[in-house]
């Protein structure tokens, strides 16, 4: 296993080594508790105190606004139970989308047992949330609206600012929560300009650690802690500090904000290669997500093939170097097909055939035409082994979806090969 | 500042050198997303696994039996609120103590506001849990206890055993806790010992690294996640893994376990100068927490001086170079009286004066030694600044606490100096 390629990118990133100098210290000898008074301790708080800072420095917010958590799905979960138990009195109704991470999606099922009624917004065949849906969804009752930032699957950016400027329009006290946890490191985090109340991120997305994110809450926004004791993060959220993972991750965010013009063009040029090309080169192959390059993730190219099990194509993948997914890494032993996919309307005979490539700035154009290389012949065997495959006459027959032009909304948003 | 000697082990301890080298390379070589299916992923994978069948080994207990969570106190809030949500139908009655950490007391609360009923059992003055309260607490709405296995300002090792015996003799369906977050690396873990069904650690008390915990939970006791998303952890904490952390708090659990009766020896010897020279030195102080050496944690020493301020005396010894704690680093900023000095019956002269000394391997007899040179005029002049300081005569008459052997019952398990 000489030549490894990572194309994962999305389910984690490698640690920039920047970041883990920038942690040892905190390891090593600045390991005293911020809590406490004394020098030991005032080192570390020094850390903790900068690192909150640097992260509000990124999402343009005031320290105190930022709450470092474990990760993105604890950020998540305190966003919608903190706000949904804030505001229990005033309102019972959640918004959010049908794409969502399960992070977001099972915080909603949990909140739903309890009494509260969620709204599921759907999303056309690129996976854009149905604005017209959210403005019909808000109601007296509705405390919350969490739409994503953008698809983990899909790559799909969503337009969470005109929906915030929907959602304030009907009411100021409606909290708008964005899971950005896909979004940081790749796209702007200015939480004014995107209008949101709360935003979720994690570090080890964006060459950071893992085990640490961030949940950003705009002052005045209720919001009722869901781990409790000590007095820690202003009384948001309990438990000493992960002194080093937050350094991590806001060394590693203020990296990713500083280096984000080349790096989004690095992997924007790998990415639309891929998506121009590899349709082309596997018959019966659609593009998943946006093709406009503008409105999806930069570093985010997803496939589906037609009557291919997707596992069998990771697995050969591996096979020759190349680490890759099929959807969210959260849900890896899942059996059952990815829920963004089947919101989004793909037919049912890809809905097992998904591949999803996330670049990062250490791939190489090589890297993607070794991948373009070899993936064929590797689909064409998996197609040859299993039991009933269906007959590939050539590459311009391949598949029966239709071309047409993005946002004609009747094509499930789904590309063919071209 | 050149000398600087750290009595807050309880607090937070230095991450062993040897602990950081078995995280480095989860930070940087094995980043993988263990949830993922190829090569990069298999190592981390392995590296988590490794740490759970690690901690399995200390605590006596299957692999699946450990959950690892980002500390503490996460790891107390997921065992209440886990077990009254899972129990909801059969019961709505929690019994814990007086003592506990704020993240199980706070636990409560919260679940009292949802509806919980909650017994808060009595403490003796050297903060040890009526066991007798215990029997008449249970009733058959009873479906958790929570009793801490060391308390964290006096060093009060609870008879957490007796107390798992008199719960299961109720009946086998009450869940039993502990806290063991302060006992984890001084005390045996062994949790069929012990008796208990969940057990909280937090890696950063015994030498690993902050942000990191773990559950025991032993199998098929009712669990409902708190965090929710991905399958992570068998379905009961979702979120990407913090692989360097578990490996941290793995390592260093190990560690603890393979160089217990070595540490132990240290510690309590230092400990056992300081219980015995320390109130001679210092007019008018009382240990708190038991004075038999057995039945407290081997690391902790605890006083209360009459009428000074703790926070002065803190600060003095910082200057000196010494790194203490009145109690709690969690409460550090808190202006109330320690909640657990108040179960105790410490007289309210002594309640803001409370000095905890938690020692660690590397302290030395010297340092000890340093402390009770440095302390008492330290003491004296804080004494001669205040207010209104009371007069003291000679050390033989320094307080009106008397002197009666341990478990006579009516002094408050309070010692004065003798």
């Amino acid at each position: 296993m000489d030549r490894r390629i990572y194309f994962d990118h999305a389910a984690t990133t490698p640690t920039d080594p920047r970041v883990v100098s920038a942690m040892l210290p905190y390891l090593t000898s600045a390991w005293g508790n911020p809590s406490s008074i004394y020098f030991e301790a005032r080192e570390a708080r020094k850390g903790l105190d900068d690192a909150r800072r640097t992260v509000a420095s990124v999402l343009r917010c005031k320290p105190n606004e930022v709450v470092f958590t474990s990760g993105g799905t604890e950020a998540d979960n305190l966003a919608l139970r903190g706000v949904a138990t804030a505001a229990r009195g005033r309102g019972d109704h959640i918004i959010t989308t049908a794409i969502e991470h399960h992070a977001v999606l099972h915080a909603c099922d949990a909140l739903a047992k309890e009494g509260v009624r969620v709204t599921y917004l759907p999303v056309d065949g690129e996976g854009f949330v149905d604005l017209d849906a959210l403005r019909a969804a808000l109601d007296e009752r509705t405390l919350l609206v969490s739409i994503m930032y953008a698809n983990n699957e899909a790559g799909t950016v969503e337009p969470v600012a005109a929906a915030a400027r929907i959602v304030k329009a009907y009411g100021r006290h409606i909290a708008v929560h964005t899971d950005a946890v896909q979004a940081a490191g790749a796209l702007d985090l200015d939480v004014d300009a995107l209008g949101v109340d709360l935003l979720s991120i994690a570090a080890h997305k964006f060459y950071g650690p893992k085990g640490v994110g961030a949940l950003y809450v705009r002052q005045r926004t209720p919001l009722t802690p869901q781990t409790v004791g000590g007095s820690q993060e202003r009384n948001r959220r309990a438990g000493t500090e992960n002194v080093a993972g937050a350094v991590g991750l806001a060394t590693a965010l203020r990296l990713a904000s500083d280096e984000r013009s080349a790096r989004t063009a690095h992997v924007a040029a790998l990415r639309d290669r891929l998506l121009d090309e590899l349709p082309r080169r596997v018959p019966g192959t659609i593009v998943t997500g946006p093709r406009d390059g503008a409105r999806r993730l930069p570093n985010s190219a997803s496939f589906a093939f037609e009557y291919v099990e997707g596992e069998a194509v990771l697995l050969q993948l591996d096979l020759l170097g190349v680490a890759a997914s099929s959807g969210s890494a959260c849900t890896t032993a899942s059996l059952e097909p990815s829920h963004v996919l089947v919101a989004m309307g793909v037919p049912e005979r890809y809905l097992r055939g998904s591949l999803r490539l996330t670049l990062g700035h250490e791939n190489t154009m090589a890297d993607v035409e070794y991948l373009l290389d070899v993936l064929p012949p590797a689909v064409a065997k998996i197609r040859a082994l299993a039991p009933a495959p269906p007959v590939y006459m050539s590459r311009s027959t391949a598949t029966g979806v239709s071309n047409k032009p993005r946002g004609s909304g009747d094509d499930g948003g789904l590309r063919a090969g071209t």
